[in-house]
């Protein structure tokens, strides 16, 4: 199916994320295949596609790059709302894990879809995740037509049924779904994760190609342990254990020295922001600000839903903006475009996918969102970038395209029946709760 | 017309708020006139009601107080998005305040009714403004049906005018609309009143028995000015002129020392907490869990949407807890229940309404929301208070109930035609740049 998107506000995220411009933008084989700007190739894309074509009438709305979110938990959605206002490792100790000791692969499932469904129709299209049981997560994922980098994770204790899981996620979900789910290995941080555990996983990164998704410098308490187990920074032990031979995506960041941002932009570790999850636990703030003049590329992600507690990439952005502009005591801190090219260009220049992903422009990867501007909380829409960075919400999102495939239309789920997924969500939370 | 709203889960914001419970509400005459937890009344209110009686199922939705949002410059919704990312003073001095200058009445109230429109169709039900020419805020007031408290500001220079405007306010708006707008008196700011215009401005408070609403303490230049003039804090400097003998909300309060939250605490003086300008505009983060504390009454405020940018008390309510908790490094810092409380009770109290407004009980003023639980991103409902306070959204309000009138239904707009106001608008600020 050929896609004709016509008479919108096309903001494609190209170059520093400032340009934006009427455009028809045409998609044909989950790519984008034609921005035309002055109209003179939108007759030709029409006619070739003939039947074939659907149109959407994007007058009064913002064609952009979907959202791209960064570090996800997702099947957590099943945990939404179950613990909150706790510190850190209580949080973990008394609620998340006993919790999570109950679950089974059917229970992941059925969370992964709810939060993909979730993000779906708020408008992101890309998540890279860290769950146990990543197959299950993956399942998901294929089913409901988001696209998605998944990395099953590992602490000590556990490396032979990590090790069975990855190359088994590897070898059925690495380019599966037409080439929309990517596999990494995720040492689940570096207080978990020992040298002789990251050397075990580092090898099957060597055998399969395939990246790092690590936790790294979340909390002070992360920062003591390290330092006094390995006498080093989180993102020293790591880079001497030889992690970031590989592409790796370090999620957190609070607490990086100025040496620790100086390695990871020697070896090209990119970051992910989660500024509502580390304001939530009381974790600190990512110096983000410093990281982006340093030359580092960062996006955002959510965390899990039991931590933030929802997976809507508009407040995330919107409120990690505004973090970096009050702690840094700078107002011109991340700006409405770089925020807005963060959380789509950034994001897929951050997982590696930047020559392809996260923006509108001929040639890329087809997904897209339709933005509805005709708002109240969006008129008199003066300035089109700081409305979107600053007043857009996940329910201005109208379309959802993925890989050329329309995933939301009308603000209604297009991939699932939504409700049969809540009802499944909610059914199974029942029994776990019985369990 | 009597209202029953029958199935839904109250939220009633009663005690510490932390209190959730089935029950049927009765609207009668502008007031709650029954919350039925066990159904033994709710036939005979039917029956009386006879076919007057608006039935509304709140099945799978939740049933709370409407938002209060206790610090606004309504009106600027003209200027949302007209400059972003600026330092606080050159964005007064070089974009707004030129802006401000061009507006006539007319504007004023176009843009009120912009921003009233917003804030009802996201829950808000009552708003404290401070503006010029606020007789045309009133005016968009009246019209639109919310409840506010609106305060004619003065500045230096300007007192003659000022008077009168605050006159004609307080006799044509001072418990117009059925009761349902206040007057008060705006000093700008500290550093912007002299103690001689301060002195004049509350002899109108003796005079027509109103209050005070006042920017304090927003910024560190704010308080090196005063300082330097007075050689006091913001707080002492108004304390010592007597404002604080009328009751009084103070607007920011980013730097206070220990001394002025005692002075306040003593006068009764009452805080709007503005987290997402206060980051925006990188002037600080107040401290509101310390305020807390202490025992002052503190609500949020969105301020005005040029500094915001939208006028939305979900997304301020939950940027203002986890601001909260990251800067006094305490994860338990404005949980959940307290967040919602301070934004809908605690607001009233803030008002110095508390006792008829903010709280779902026999008795209080009918300003009521339903809100659709039936969202991805509050499944499972796991926890009613969380998933309101971290994930709930303007977009879940599906009926919006201010003095027992229906202002917003199936998140329409009831009490004015939407799209024409937006129309109305937008030619209003594309003549405002020809001017």
């Amino acid at each position: 199916m050929e896609i004709l998107i016509e008479n919108g506000t096309v903001v494609p995220m190209t170059g520093d994320g400032r340009e934006t411009f009427r455009a028809a933008v045409g998609i044909r084989g989950g790519r984008i295949a034609m921005v035309d700007r002055d109209g003179s190739r939108t007759g030709a894309f029409r006619a070739e596609a003939g039947d074939r074509l659907r149109v959407i009438d994007a007058e009064g709305k913002a064609v952009m790059p979907g959202l791209i979110n960064l570090h996800n938990h997702v099947a957590m959605a099943l945990m939404r709302s179950v613990a909150d206002d706790m510190p850190l490792m209580p949080w973990l100790q008394e609620k998340i894990w006993p919790y999570e000791a109950k679950l089974n692969g059917d229970d992941i499932y059925w969370g992964a879809k709810l939060g993909i469904a979730e993000m779906l129709m708020g408008g992101t299209t890309t998540f890279a995740d860290m769950y146990a049981r990543s197959q299950r997560v993956g399942e998901a994922v294929e089913e409901l037509g988001i696209r998605a980098v998944l990395a099953p994770p590992f602490i000590d204790g556990r490396m032979e049924a990590f090790e069975r899981e990855a190359v088994e996620m590897i070898g059925r979900y690495h380019g599966s779904g037409d080439g929309r789910i990517g596999v990494r290995i995720a040492p689940h941080a570096p207080y978990t994760c020992s040298p002789e555990s990251i050397a075990r996983a580092l090898r099957l990164c060597e055998r399969y190609g395939v990246g790092v998704h690590v936790h790294v410098a979340e909390t002070q308490d992360e920062i003591a342990t390290v330092r006094e187990r390995y006498g080093k920074t989180p993102v020293e032990y790591l880079d001497d254990l030889g992690v970031f031979r590989y592409p790796t995506l370090a999620a957190h960041c609070v607490h990086l020295t100025g040496g620790d941002m100086e390695i990871m932009l020697q070896r090209g570790v990119t970051v992910a922001y989660n500024p509502q999850s580390n304001m939530k636990l009381a974790s600190g703030v990512a110096p983000v600000a410093e990281m982006l003049r340093r030359g580092l590329a960062v996006g955002f992600g959510t965390d899990g839903p039991s931590s933030n507690n929802d997976l809507d990439m508009w407040e995330e952005l919107r409120t990690g903006s505004l973090l970096q502009k009050v702690t840094t005591g700078d107002p011109t801190a991340l700006p409405a475009h770089e925020t807005l090219r963060m959380a789509t260009a950034g994001g897929a220049d951050a997982l590696g996918m930047g020559d392809r992903l996260g923006r509108v422009a001929e040639g890329m990867l087809a997904d897209l969102i339709v933005v509805d501007l005709r708002k109240p909380h969006l008129c008199p829409n003066n300035d089109l970038l700081s409305d979107l960075a600053y007043c857009g919400k996940a329910s201005d999102v109208e379309t959802v395209i993925v890989d050329g495939r329309i995933a939301v239309e009308g603000r209604k789920l297009c991939t699932a029946d939504y409700a049969a997924v809540c009802r499944g969500v909610k059914e199974r939370v029942a029994e776990i709760a019985r369990r």
